[in-house]
């Protein structure tokens, strides 16, 4: 069976850069946006369309056929497309290699792929630094701003997660190592997630 | 400043032997049950009396003088005497020098001496299976009294966390690494938990 390693993180919080630098490390393939990329590809949606499905929720503006009940509503029927889609790709990868995944929901999809699971957090005052960091030249929000979007991404992450299982995103028991990045850089604790990666990997498989 | 580090940990778990095994590769000093033995000389109780107070709870069986309120009730003079005592005593051992304390609320009566902050915790399949393990002869719990022991025993640490400090006990925001042992032995991951505390001492001292 192949390595997989899922990192879900808090808005903000550097897991990206987690993810990014533990596969150039271990030598394995990086998804992120490359899966928005391909459901682009296979949906016909716009990117930028399916990325503010997790970004800023996934919950219907109107009603329209072809509808499907949740527990927390009604979703439009390109929504379920793009959800039935997503765990496709997303179990395609998962089969291609060993692989990082951050986001997606890849933790809850792959969970029959004895994956590990990594929460990757930080508290307010390092995500707000490294969002304003990290922000695109022609943003210029303030740090009250920051704070709103950061907790609204996450309430979205965490609403999606909870659409597509019954686990809560966040509670470290659905993770096996949740590292919290307030007050360090990023690549001075790739070293030791390295290893740990290692050693849990000799173990499982 | 001395580098401290404080272990919390789900009963079962394996955070003790974490502590012990991270001591002895870091060659600092390890305290979890010296400082009952301690607390026991200063106060003149029963080193069994101060054990049972964080695992059996601390609260009162009966009303005496001297009592003091907290927002749990009314604590017995003797109780408080040993909170207090307690207090002192571990803020004495973390100005000695480096070192691991294992439980005792170290993490918040250490607030400002800029500990780091680990959590253990594991799944109850793996928890049942290590008392199981680690169970003196003459106890013969089955494993549901095991479970019902270990449910126990952890809402009992959180009682006392939440007697001395406003911190959630097991909320992952308050540590600095949270890892779950389930399907792992311990000495696997001291290598990959000693390069992070290496690294993490780095940049905080």
């Amino acid at each position: 069976m192949n390595k997989i390693i899922t990192i879900s993180r808090e808005f903000g919080s550097g897991g990206k850069e987690v993810g990014k630098r533990l596969a150039d490390e271990l030598e394995i393939a990086y998804y992120d946006e490359e899966i928005i990329t391909k459901l682009a590809k296979e949906t016909g949606m716009s990117e930028e369309y399916i990325q503010n499905i997790s970004e800023k929720g996934i919950y219907p503006q109107s009603f329209n056929f072809g509808r499907t009940f949740t527990r927390f509503g009604v979703l439009q029927s390109n929504q379920t497309e793009i959800l039935v889609k997503q765990q496709e790709i997303i179990k395609k990868i998962a089969e291609k290699g060993n692989c990082i995944i951050v986001g997606r929901g890849a933790d809850v999809i792959l969970r029959d792929y004895n994956t590990l699971n990594i929460f990757v957090y930080s508290d307010m005052e390092s995500k707000i630094n490294r969002c304003k960091m990290k922000a695109p030249e022609n943003e210029n929000l303030s740090e009250k701003e920051l704070e709103k979007k950061i907790v609204q991404v996450d309430k979205n992450r965490k609403k999606f997660h909870e659409l597509i299982s019954n686990l809560e995103w966040g509670d470290k028991k659905n993770y096996h190592l949740c590292i919290n990045t307030a007050g360090l850089e990023i690549k001075e604790i790739i070293p030791a997630l390295t290893e740990y990666i290692r050693e849990w990997f000799r173990r499982k498989i």
